[in-house]
């Protein structure tokens, strides 16, 4: 890498993951329009075919109009080509197939559990968090051979999981989590700006919030637009509209569109504790005690929200195939659009192109007073050059710190279980999770059961 | 109060509940044969009878042979009478009667809401807790003005709760919570120590403890008996004993007898978690998830312990009224008996008579390292001339920290809601709480008819 | 205050020491020159006229061409009309006049003790700090009464004190303190950057810093340009000018321009102790033990810094009264010049008009590991809307803890004995100071005499 | 290790550092004493001579009528053989010779530096350190290679840093240092009890005090006798004495009986401070910035101390010489003597035959909580079967934090030196230490002086 004026040239990224068809085709149009950086994307993934057409699809790019940066995409082999110099890894894994999620998530529903995602928490979160850990292990070791200086950017779920078994497998790995669900709740915010006192200017980075927890499970202690106190906004929107819910969609981003909710789950945590929710209600009713929010297709659709299935899944699995071959064929142009995402932006800001205060996920090294230090974390962060320092964001408020505590405790359990490949320690954090409302015997056979529909991925658990 | 040689003379104790007919009569008991140490025992009680009564039993004790420590009792009608120029204070009181109790404990059943004890946590011990509040702040404030240096000793539930109100309405109180529950699991590790290793000339003060947690749901990191390590020991108990269950009786306090268990949850808390839960089993079930030891009576049968029905409460107060009329008449004399309760002393240790570490509830200063700074927490102590300082006792293992901390944020909420007098608070708890397993409407409902039920003692929540 | 499009209209700044004819001049030009910002500054003296001549300068203002936004300026008689409805209160004050400064200054050379500055640490600084803490509550009173959610910005020293002083008496204030000289090592750094590496197009803010520490003896604990690690650079840099000084002038800033120096302090601390001490040698010198570098004149000269005197200082306000006088007059016209402070950005940052970065003064809640909870230290924080919270920057490191723990110690004393109006405390904070290395008898000889000399602002320590 | 009934039988002891005429020879007679303990102690020493001599001595104990346990003693040609087995691990090593100390005490004098003692701070102290790092690196590993499970109870000076060492080395080690300072003070306070009070009765155990600093250098913040505040005590016999101080011996321990003072140093430092510094005023001194107390003999003097001539711990040693031979040839007869030390008390707390508080130095993991987590640190702590943890001591108090943190960092700084061999870091602490009032430049002479006079146990920095 080298610096031309106000450029940074040369740039080397390592994409795992990176026959991806939902990420890497947004970090591809987030490069495209990086204007002051440009360099090498070099994607790896156990599927090299998919790594090889992202590549194709990659390299044409630089050919559209609207490119501004131009990118050389390349699929290599082995993860050690991917990482040898880097300067950035980012971390975009699919742990299994769609048919272990299709466990993960749809198994609990024999006895009586509904999950609405079943990727970070849940019964479906920590069985996918036990084939995970072993991938981050290995990504994390593999890092401390050819790059240990390059940054690590993860958006593998669960965050919190992946992010701490990265640093437990090399502790000085520069590594961070990097996750939407922050700025979405910064939309619902300006929706509710608009909505209320009619300013419809505000963009989402002039949302200024504060932010305490754990990934997908984090609160805003404080949020502020200019001289505005959001908090007093979004009360008067809960109270207008706590009922009814929401319906009008909030966010527009391609990612995201088919996870819409009416916010009822979030506008109900804000009248019972007095702070906002920073994710979807899909994944903040997993977090919450099974009875208020899971408890039956029935209570989900009182409250507005959908649970994603994974048929559903595997159709636009389907549906982002076709895509990506006719991107190959050339049958389709790629489309250079607005993601929305920061991970571009947290490079820009390593790089020491800009200074950039955002979430993120990391260890706790006091930002947050109350939880433990070594746990991971969500916090605003600093990122300037070759530098990330967590901001001092107080304490998780007494109201919700029984709920954040809960859910770090088991994530922490979780990691712990997987980096010992100790199942009976697996199922200590199943019986706590909130949505595992069974007995120790039943809870078992359900944690039993799923175990043994995935053991493809669970064989070191086995030896 | 004065020292004579080894001995402290004049000692004045206030005992607020001075009418109980448990506690105080073992307070008795214990002060009886402190033969280093004499004085006066002001015993106030809104029911000045009762108080009455017990002036007339105490004194009558010095005349018992047994008797090594001469004690004046004196009924006085007002708090400040027996707190002034106090040395210490004693709090033992009944926040409201057993109607109330009836209600904390058998309202929620008919939501399928089982609790064993309903005094701490529970739906019954949060109701109980806003009773409580206000009353610990009145008696906090009262030793602010009348004995601000005395030592301030609450037995009273929930205990966490009414220490943490004691603090905040007077923070520089002297206070510190006392149970024996700690005591009875280091009983439950002499069965062990005998059954297993044949050893059976140990005392209970010899099993020494590592003890964090809060108050009921307090556990055992470390528990050591000379060269032993008592989790060796605990292990191949547990491996004997945790299906059948254990079902000798360990305990013969005679405070405790009629609350025996088979330490089954006690025995697979361990084999799950791999730490002692330091308490009896009827309260452990009540700070875990529902559904894993309460989920029904039938449930609780299995777990071979009890659910403490208030009729059998009532009906043992009856028994205690018609004891406390025949050693009032003297037709039955008191009895001098072994306790094994601390309380005195701890009363030694702190005028100079000699050191004592123990288990104690007081606000947390660092000595868990992982739990929040302020919350009111169990762990060892030094006791010595006027000074008690906790003992550095570590962190919450992973392991149990979500259900720990979850109870702890549970706890720390329900003071906020008493000492803001606010209902919404409060109910924040109670939905947060492990038994409730209820959609919030229906919790909703509950915590609406416990209100209801018990409000002649809630008044200042309706102004 | 209200926004108008991108840009705050009606703000209301009041200035403390509105008299001033340094920093006060510094504000108007920064203000002139931000276009996003507009209101009024209230002006506030104990020299009434002071503030009327500043008044007069600052109006004159907006009729220069170059000036891009339209300031009203008004000196105000009560401190009261300057905080009534004040977004902002910048401190900007002289405890005393210059000779009480001249008795801190010269007194100790009859001791032997040399100061090159004589305002924060020092025996000057301590006898300062007796003066400015009660004007400090004063102030924190007023604000408290008049606009408890203003930002207030200090700029008087001995800083760490006043802003500690200004938190003891109203623990609510949103005060920090700002200083410059953090700046000034970015800029030696930036010297290095070209001398070393032939890189001269980098900007002051493009030199990325950790900063730890306490005011004027501050330390960088990372430095980085880009991908370029400045302690590499430092190193060479230190290497080739250590013996000999680095004699071209480094900062053309016309408030610091009186007192360069040849970096042999900060070259030997960095050489000596591995980080970088981030002020300018003149402070550095007086917060190390008295022998390294202030023993004597001659040692002064061959480290190749300056004692500033208090004849220099009082000849140089001769100057800037003559020239007050001409921008009154006319005779001058102010010019809008380039000061490189941060206060109107840090301004702008809290109105939400942008993020900012910055390092800051404030009460220590973590930021800094391992110093104590409270004390008022220097590092990184994060300004954005109504917002500023540090950044979490790690520990002291151990090499330099004992320096900077010292001087930390000395000043959470001496505002101790500031706040409770005790000599004797502060005797203990002057026997601590690293330049007083007298016995204690003469250390107290020359503590009554500066005391005696500057009774007339130290009536209330004699009540 | 086996207990029968209420006695542990076969303990094995290693003593390195066995062939000293003092330390061993107090271990002696507590041992003998000790009924309820009995085994062996092997003794190990660099010159195997002295521990030959020791092993005659102690197993001739065992037919002193006093004897009330008889232990076998033994000595050993290598660490191993003392280590394997071993419960108990007692380190009283000399690093070095007289000849080195010599340099250490006395070669600072040619600069116009005097010390008192010379063995833990001040230029002595931190060369000694340097000698000695390295031994205990070697026997923290030989802990871990023979026998990891054993505590280990350092008597050696520089103690903090040995500990530091030991744990640095084998973090895992169970290590703590012991020092009888903390006694002499507590009888310093019994010695004000009876001069005030009239009370003659109390014993040195009665005296309760709170402890916090670092060894040598630790101070009461609290001490207490039964209801007797002992700060108030302390005032009125420090207003009585500290002008001419207290002439009369204090201390009769046969240990200490050469260094008596009259206390005029501690009771300086409590007139200014407010704290009672809890060592012995030649200790104390060597603290204090070295215009205090050490600037010239005659300084000393006025303070009524003595600098203890290395000519005098020759001369003292010429007589043990003679005293061992005399005990060796039959010629003598031990005595069995109060030494008034704790190890003995230590090991039977540690065995489970007793509780024991008390002060200790270990890690910092909280106990005080503003200096830094991990520094080595003075406190009471608590001693149970197999268990050690430190009591919350509170903090350092502001007034002396600046004293006490800047020792810390010096401690820590050296540590980091020795472990890492470099000397420049060495010369860092030199430099920070408060006797040294030296330019840089005179300080590195004196530095390079006192390494090379001492080089033959250097070896391993000049790699």
């Amino acid at each position: 890498m080298n610096y031309n004026g106000n450029k940074a040239e040369n740039v080397k990224i390592a994409y795992i993951g990176g026959g991806s068809r939902g990420w890497a085709w947004g970090l591809m149009s987030d490069l495209a329009k990086a204007e002051d950086m440009s360099g090498k994307v070099y994607l790896y993934d156990i599927d090299f075919e998919a790594a090889k057409h992202n590549e194709i699809i990659g390299n044409r790019i630089k050919d559209i109009p609207e490119c501004k940066s131009a990118w050389e995409y390349r699929a290599v082999r082995t993860i050690g080509e991917a990482l040898d110099g880097a300067d950035f890894v980012v971390i975009s894994i699919l742990p299994g197939t769609f048919d272990e999620m299709e466990s993960d998530v749809h198994t609990p529903e024999k006895y009586g559990i509904y999950q609405s995602v079943g990727d970070t928490s849940g019964p479906g979160g920590i069985i996918r968090a036990l084939r995970t850990i072993p991938m981050m292990e290995e990504i994390a070791l593999a890092v401390k051979e050819h790059c240990p200086d390059a940054w690590v950017i993860n958006y593998t779920n669960p965050m919190t999981v992946c992010v701490k078994a990265l640093y437990t497998a090399f502790p000085k790995i520069k590594a961070f989590g990097c996750c939407h669900e922050v700025f979405g709740t910064q939309k619902v915010l300006l929706t509710a700006l608009k909505d209320i006192c009619g300013i419809s200017d505000a963009k989402r980075d002039d949302i200024k919030v504060n932010v305490v927890g754990v990934n997908h499970f984090t609160w805003f202690t404080k949020a502020q637009y200019r001289d505005i106190d959001l908090f007093e906004v979004y009360k008067k929107f809960a109270d207008k509209y706590s009922d009814s819910g929401y319906e009008e969609q909030i966010d527009d981003n391609w990612m995201n569109n088919s996870f819409v909710s009416a916010e009822r789950v979030k506008l109900d945590l804000f009248n019972r504790f007095g702070y906002i929710a920073a994710a979807g209600d899909r994944h903040l009713a997993e977090f919450c005690p099974g009875h208020w929010y899971l408890k039956s297709p029935e209570q989900v659709k009182e409250w507005k929200f959908g649970l994603t299935t994974v048929a559903y899944r595997k159709d636009d699995l389907v549906k982002r195939l076709q895509k990506s071959a006719r991107l190959v064929s050339g049958e389709e142009q790629f489309k250079i659009e607005e993601t929305g995402e920061e991970g571009v932006n947290q490079m820009r800001a390593l790089l020491g192109l800009c200074d950039l205060v955002t979430n993120v996920n990391i260890p706790n090294t006091g930002q947050i007073t109350n939880l433990p230090i070594g746990a991971v974390v969500e916090t605003n962060a600093v990122f300037r050059s070759d530098t990330l320092l967590p901001v001092m964001s107080g304490e998780v408020p007494k109201e919700i710190y029984s709920l954040v505590s809960r859910i770090l405790g088991e994530q922490e359990t979780i990691v712990d279980a997987g980096v010992n490949r100790d199942l009976n320690k697996a199922f200590m954090a199943f019986t706590m999770d909130p949505l595992v409302n069974l007995s120790v015997c039943d809870a078992k056979k359900l944690f039993d059961e799923m175990v043994l529909n995935t053991k493809d991925y669970l064989n070191e658990y086995f030896n």
